[in-house]
């Protein structure tokens, strides 16, 4: 990880460049705030608005977590794999399974709908920093978070009204420095086209994940309908390039990362380092095993765990990449170094000193604060000590029941109306409900509550009831009938007699200890998200005051463009080349799990190009979130899929060194080449090629 | 942790502390430099030699990794019911599961032998410092690796001879800076006597481990045979004390602590901190999940996973106990100040500068080299890629062979002469082997080994085949047939050559890849454990010259008496009481899984005195390894057996606060009643009694 360069003010405030200066192909830049000059310095290619609105409004945001692209007139997105497994597994079941076999809808009328997918397309940016402000100035505690919560909700209902078309977010940038409206058309009617199988979306499986080179086609197609017809998007999309990128390539990478913490102070790295990431880990191993064992009792069981394990899988990767890099000094020294220079700057001007230099120690005594507390928290409102999906619709249910009787701005933000399509969509998702898996993480996730409140914890004692673990979760779960879509269906806008008239475990569970997790979450808001937001916003300011507008925003899972260009990096003493082939993938077949190609590409071997590229590199500087982001060349074609980061690019959510940080991407040959030979998706060529 | 207190010339170097003195109640002593003044001015006792020597010969160790005592004239020892598990288990069946119901043998021929369980005496402690210290003078690297081993070796070995009923050790004291010489008897002919459900001696389970409140009966009684007969303690034994010891008494443990890490350097402790305990924690909590999911396939592999499970969870939480304490700024802040002390008292003096000054950076250098390479070393030679009972049987076999042919000082350690009685007892133990729960181990260590070292590693390619580690496990499993204890039996004293005639998957395994390993363990003997035996060794000479030898070493699983009382402590703003009662398990039962009583406590509970004490707590210095001590008052008799520390004693690893720190211990009355009331084990209550 490199800080190095030059500061925007190197005179005035040496060793600042950690707050203050983007580095090379550094940047997640916001759409409305994009560096074109410094791209046209770089790579002689000038983005003007023109092309930059085009860009915002090919691009997608799929809200559970990814990215995606417009890539046809006709509403046909490009994600990856990884993103519509959810849809994939959720459409399959024990006779049909299509993570397995892969899915590809031969008609339009073939094309099945995605239980719980909603795309957002964003088509306006405004400032609101001074409304935010303003509503907030002056107070403290619960007064500040329920003032931030009132005004964001505000702002969100004046801008979509009582239109569930219109997604409307008032997003936190630099932490609070910023606040802007994000506006977005929201889709709900997203349904599945093509998948491949999960043995070549995923070759190399685990062990690869993370890794170059690599040999993916974690690739997906879904298309989005509006009033049951694709969506017209003949004027909001990306073609496919002709031919495939090259070496030293200028690329964009349009997407939405979800987070990073290169803004965070000492004290937020240290809490990271010491509490939150050892804590999550431990958490995420264990269930990790349990997933693995529970996936050897059977193929169904392997089914039905599978989705979850890879995300667990993924996330400990990424996490414990983290991690390595906070336990490496470095960063925390730069970052010692930079934060205090930002101090000394603030302290020599007395009307800086007395606006801002409190900020630091504020975040640290709120943190402190919160290191007894998060534990409960975590286990509670943060949903770790009770990971069923019946039970997030049980909880659901109540709190919509309870909170839909309160004026909007004073309820909890999840139950706002704005948000109400996103809560109805999870309520009555048409996705199965497995209750052996319900069983398996309810039993694991009410242990972790107990071990890590302790068996004589009054809340663990109401949880549990004098039944173990596993006697609870299995009472719970047999008791209650919201695995019934109709049931459901029914309850989402009853009331609170209503639901206690149902006689379910489950809801009747979820009012038990409502009022339990709304303490923990009215605390955290109050005594950590309020300071926090207060104190980095200061922070944020004074650097600004001091240094300029000079960077980008931590990552927010909003769009975010980056630049760069195809490039190899040097790993263990090697220089790995910018791309693999086809070919490579058959080289790296063991037959055995996970490096084994699925039969279609065996069979497809003749016919193919192995000299194809297939996956590749960029300087892109992206990270968890951007997958499924397009990745496109100046003329705003697709000339790749992004679909992750080298195991150099884990470190990014603290800062990106452009020697080694690199994107992984699907070639667009390589999707071109496969889908006509291997799976022979006519329909989809045709579409893709017009 | 509190390391407050006077050094013993705060004069000369304040802030010494944490090397120099110890404080209260503190201290892990040996039983050759005991500070009877000390306890005598604290306590009014001041013991004589020859109550020390009774003590020590009193006592024993479990070779694998516990304590106990002789308790009657016949060779009757007792320890906790953990640290017999594994031959409780062993001698298990599906049909009959000790675990599950306890054993009790009614007479002396019933007594069955525990197949690996090693019983050592200390019968003497020699100085052998002078002699290390000259064999390695001037030597680095592995010329230093090799004689240290070398003389060590042969220090032993001279002290044995070629009686296999001695056992000589030489230890390192303060890291290296004294080297002791210990002499044992050894038992291996060890039986089974005594040991309850599982139920009652590790009530509360996971759950309540390490905590306090407590309510077990973590006992069990093993037999020393010697020529097929019980073995003659009648001089040296503990009997049992005719009533409790009551809050304020004074108490005494005798026992084998493991490891500690007071003396630890802050390199030390960093690496630790960072890169030790958390990779070891993932690993652990990931094969928790995986073992507690297996034990769900049914009652068999719940009864043969068991002990694996408890083992594993018992160190989970040992050690993130220990995190817990290092990423608390508290102990690095402190451990800094104590050696920056220390170095400037070095350095003020010219002779002490040039003979240690470097130490401290030599300690540092080491580790950073090793933090590379410290994955492999751990996943091949440290067992973690490889955990398989048959797997290590196999490389056994090998090595054996291969170090029989070398001169005894050159061999691996294990390999000599002098250790032989130890393999063999391990090569040809009778306990069972269960291939199921093999494969399992095994195929999860191969995917951590994998994962760990990349698919990609030529060793990994080499141990996998172009296998998963599923099919390799299984593969490697199926085809050997080490669980024969006839073959292994034969294969014991077998040279190369009968070895691969005997054609075993295992053997054949083991012999690919056994120069691996040893390539590992010899780099990291000559650029580790060298290089820190060296500079610790030059620290702790250091400190003794500034400091005097005022203070205990480090814990090295050898033989070690604390003192202290019984006492409660404060926890979480309340005050604990040091005792609990018979009575307090029938109201902490609910029934479930882990607070379920057996059978025989529900049926018993009206002949049970309630109000009779059952487990309680004192300030005694304890760490894991003192597992079975004695607890024993000034007459010597036993009032207690311990069996665990609290939560707060797990920072102990790294220093001792006496105000929340204690050893927690069953009452010598409540072993007395449940063996009289619950188990009517009438031939022990009468043997105990004697």
């Amino acid at each position: 990880m490199s800080f190095a360069g030059l500061p925007a003010r190197a005179v005035v405030v040496a060793g600042l460049l950690v707050m203050s200066q983007a580095h090379a192909d550094e940047g997640m830049w916001t759409l409305n705030d994009f560096p074109s000059d410094k791209v046209a310095k770089a790579y002689g290619f000038k983005p003007d608005q023109a092309w930059l609105d085009h860009v915002r409004l090919s691009s997608v945001r799929l809200a559970q977590g990814c990215s995606g692209s417009f890539v046809s007139k006709d509403g046909l997105i490009q994600t990856n794999h990884h993103c519509a497994r959810e849809c994939i597994e959720q459409l399959s079941s024990a006779e049909k399974n299509f993570t397995e076999t892969g899915f590809y809808a031969k008609t339009l009328a073939e094309e099945p709908k995605c239980p719980e997918m909603e795309v957002n397309q964003l088509v306006a940016i405004s400032d609101v920093t001074g409304r935010v402000h303003k509503a907030t100035a002056g107070k403290e505690g619960a007064a500040l978070a329920d003032a931030l919560k009132a005004e964001k909700a505000g702002i969100a209902q004046e801008c979509s009204g009582s239109d569930q078309a219109i997604r409307c977010d008032v997003v936190e940038l630099y932490h609070g420095g910023v606040f802007n409206l994000y506006k977005y058309r929201r889709f709900q009617d997203v349904r599945l086209v093509f998948a491949p199988e999960t043995e070549i979306a995923f070759f190399g499986g685990d062990p690869d994940n993370f890794e170059f080179p690599r040999y993916d086609l974690d690739v997906s197609y879904v298309r989005v309908y509006d009033q049951d017809r694709p969506l017209d998007t003949s004027a909001t999309h990306f073609p496919y390039a002709s031919a495939d990128a090259k070496e030293g390539d200028l690329t964009f990478v349009s997407g939405h990362p979800g987070t990073t913490a290169r803004l965070y102070t000492l004290a937020q790295l240290e809490f990271l380092r010491d509490v939150v990431l050892p804590d999550t880990l431990f958490l995420r191993s264990e269930l990790r095993g349990t997933l693995i064992e529970f996936s050897t009792k059977g193929p169904e069981q392997e089914r039905i765990a599978t989705d979850m394990l890879f995300g667990t899988e993924n996330g400990l990767k990424a996490l414990k990449g983290q991690l390595a890099a906070l336990v490496d000094p470095k960063i925390i020294a730069e970052k010692t170094k930079a934060e205090n220079a930002l101090r000394r700057a603030v302290n020599a001007d007395p009307k800086l000193k007395a606006a801002y230099a409190g900020a630091w120690g504020g975040i640290r005594t709120a943190l402190d604060g919160f290191r007894d507390r998060r534990t409960r928290f975590v286990m509670t409102e943060g949903g770790q000590g009770f990971r069923s999906t019946l039970f997030r619709t049980a909880l659901e249910l109540v709190r919509h029941a309870d909170e839909s009787g309160k004026p909007d701005q004073t309820r909890l933000k999840e139950y706002t109306d704005a948000n109400f399509p996103a809560l109805r969509q999870s309520i009555t998702s048409t996705a199965p409900v497995y209750p052996e898996l319900e069983k398996l993480t309810l039993a694991f996730s009410l242990r972790k509550l107990r071990e890590a409140l302790g068996p004589d914890d009054l809340f663990v004692r109401k949880v549990l009831a004098g039944k173990s673990p596993v006697e609870r979760a299995a009472e719970l779960i047999d008791n209650s009938h919201l695995a019934d879509i109709e049931l459901r269906r029914r309850l989402v806008d009853s009331d609170a007699t209503a639901l206690t008239d149902a006689n379910d475990s489950m809801i009747a569970f979820a009012r038990l200890i409502d009022e339990d997790f709304r303490t923990e979450r009215a605390n955290y808001e109050a005594t950590v998200e309020a300071p926090l937001t207060k104190f980095s916003g200061q922070i944020a300011e004074a650097s600004f005051k001091i240094l300029g507008r000079a960077t980008y925003p931590d990552a927010t899972f909003t769009l975010r463009l980056s630049y760069g260009a195809v490039k190899g990096f040097r790993q263990r003493g090697q220089d790995i080349p910018p791309f693999t082939t086809l070919g490579g993938a058959f080289d790296r077949a063991t037959g055995s799990d996970p490096f084994r190609l699925p039969a279609s590409w065996i069979s497809a071997k003749d016919s193919l190009n192995l000299a194809q590229p297939f996956d590749f590199v960029a300087t892109n500087d992206i990270i968890g979130g951007n997958s499924g982001s397009p990745m496109i060349n100046k003329a705003g074609e697709i000339i790749g899929l992004i679909f992750d980061g080298n195991s150099q690019s884990l470190g990014g959510e603290f800062g990106y060194d452009g020697s080694v940080n690199r994107a992984v991407a699907v070639s667009v040959g390589a999707l071109k080449e496969s889908l006509a030979k291997t799976y022979h998706a006519d329909r989809l060529v045709t579409e893709l090629a017009q």
